[in-house]
């Protein structure tokens, strides 16, 4: 048994889809979240930005007393896990990865998958290089869509929306052309818009939210090291953010499905 | 005379169109630029946020020997000029709402004057106030548009496409039907997409560039005051980002209408 709380990041409120994720499979686990909204979205800077922001994220996150650090964060989790890893080792650090591309390779049918991301996932070549080394023979089709954030950060995923439902369309069309049977959502801010996917892929399409998929990770790791927190529910979650705590609680309690306003606070993470 | 530089900012690539009047009007003027391209966009962050991020990105700039500091950012004028001009006298701070509110009064034949910008600066009324208090009885209307700088900072601001097309017509319906003569785009990010907005407002409605009004003030400052540049051309011109500068070169070379790709260089905004 181990009760030391489990830190978990994000550039923003996307990772919260994870936190929920977490809190339903593993209810007795202490959970710190940051969520870095004063610089949200990551997924467009360099990598030496990403890799700068994330080491501070980290940094904040270990002022606690920690058994693992879960990265619900796919731009970070693509840019920054090895180099995040080394420099906390022994502490575990988990990404979305390796998760999501195991359940991608477990779920297709045909080996023909598609992937969706920030600019620096895909250009990083990540979850490519996963599911290859996975399954060789898949064929990986991956396409960035840097308005996913921005739009699910402002709050527009609802299907329906007009705006939602073209953007949709443009950045999904190459995965109908390739005929994929599973999508992975490489991106934590995507599961919001899973709906709005669903509907314009169609029932055959697979979709996999990477944030979910870590939280499979996790739950193992908790298990097969025996380090599960001694309570089975009832696990403290303690939220920060890096912009207004304020309008972290009233958008968050959306992306987390349960309210948390007035209970988040503020952290300056430029001095971690 | 006074051959010292003008420092201009903004959150990102947006103040470059406020920099591309300036060096058109007052070719002879050194010019140091930074743009906040590790935490754009600030338009949607609390106002404490982006107080703090503005007094970092004028220090920045201090460390060059100036004569004005231009706010190329309409979210940081809205939201923290009085702030930063009291830091800072007696240098002037020059931001885009006064010059931008008095172009729009003195274009105006109805009096009926629209106003676009990010969720910060409607939040704030300073536009509103201002244009009341040049013209009492003006009839203003303003609506935020919180995707407009993702999309431009993402390239998309063509006419013709349709996600700009349809967000396009969706922030501005409210204008069209106030039956507006005058549209004041309160966010420097927002010439960019100047031929889609008029596309849509139609010839009847003047559209007010607050970077461009900004820079009429500017050169009335230095007339006034005599601290006109020496040089009448050839004013070198300085770039800076908190972001990979090579990117910052590559966009920022269609926001200023000229190539500075290999000059911009990148800074540790957070350590100022």
């Amino acid at each position: 048994m181990d009760d030391r709380a489990i830190g978990v990041f994000d550039s923003g409120m996307g990772g919260l889809t994870a936190v929920r994720e977490l809190i339903r499979r593993l209810p007795g686990e202490d959970v710190v979240y940051f969520g870095d909204t004063g610089r949200v979205p990551y997924g467009g800077r360099g990598a030496e930005t990403i890799i700068k922001y994330a080491r501070q994220d980290v940094a904040f996150l270990r002022g606690f007393d920690l058994k693992a650090i879960v990265i619900a964060c796919g731009t970070v989790s693509t840019t920054a896990l090895d180099i995040l890893t080394r420099e906390n080792a022994p502490l575990p650090v988990i990404g979305v990865v390796e998760p999501a591309a195991r359940a991608a390779v477990a779920a297709t049918r045909t080996g023909r998958i598609g992937l969706v991301g920030t600019k620096a996932t895909i250009a990083s070549g990540a979850y490519e290089r996963t599911v290859r080394r996975l399954m060789p023979q898949a064929v990986v089709t991956a396409r960035a869509c840097p308005l996913f954030v921005p739009l699910v950060e402002n709050g527009r995923y609802q299907p329906g929306d007009p705006l939602v439902e073209l953007l949709v369309a443009e950045y999904l069309a190459p995965f109908r052309e390739a005929e994929v049977d599973t999508l992975i959502l490489g991106c934590t801010h995507y599961p919001l818009l899973r709906d709005a996917i669903a509907a314009y892929l169609g029932p055959g399409v697979t979709l996999i939210s990477s944030g979910a998929a870590c939280v499979d990770t996790v739950a193992r790791l908790l298990e097969e090291r025996d380090m599960k927190n001694a309570k089975a529910q009832g696990g403290e979650h303690l939220y920060f953010a890096s912009d207004s705590a304020q309008d972290f609680g009233v958008l968050g309690s959306v992306f987390l499905g349960q309210d948390i306003q007035g209970q988040a606070r503020q952290v300056a993470i430029e001095n971690y």
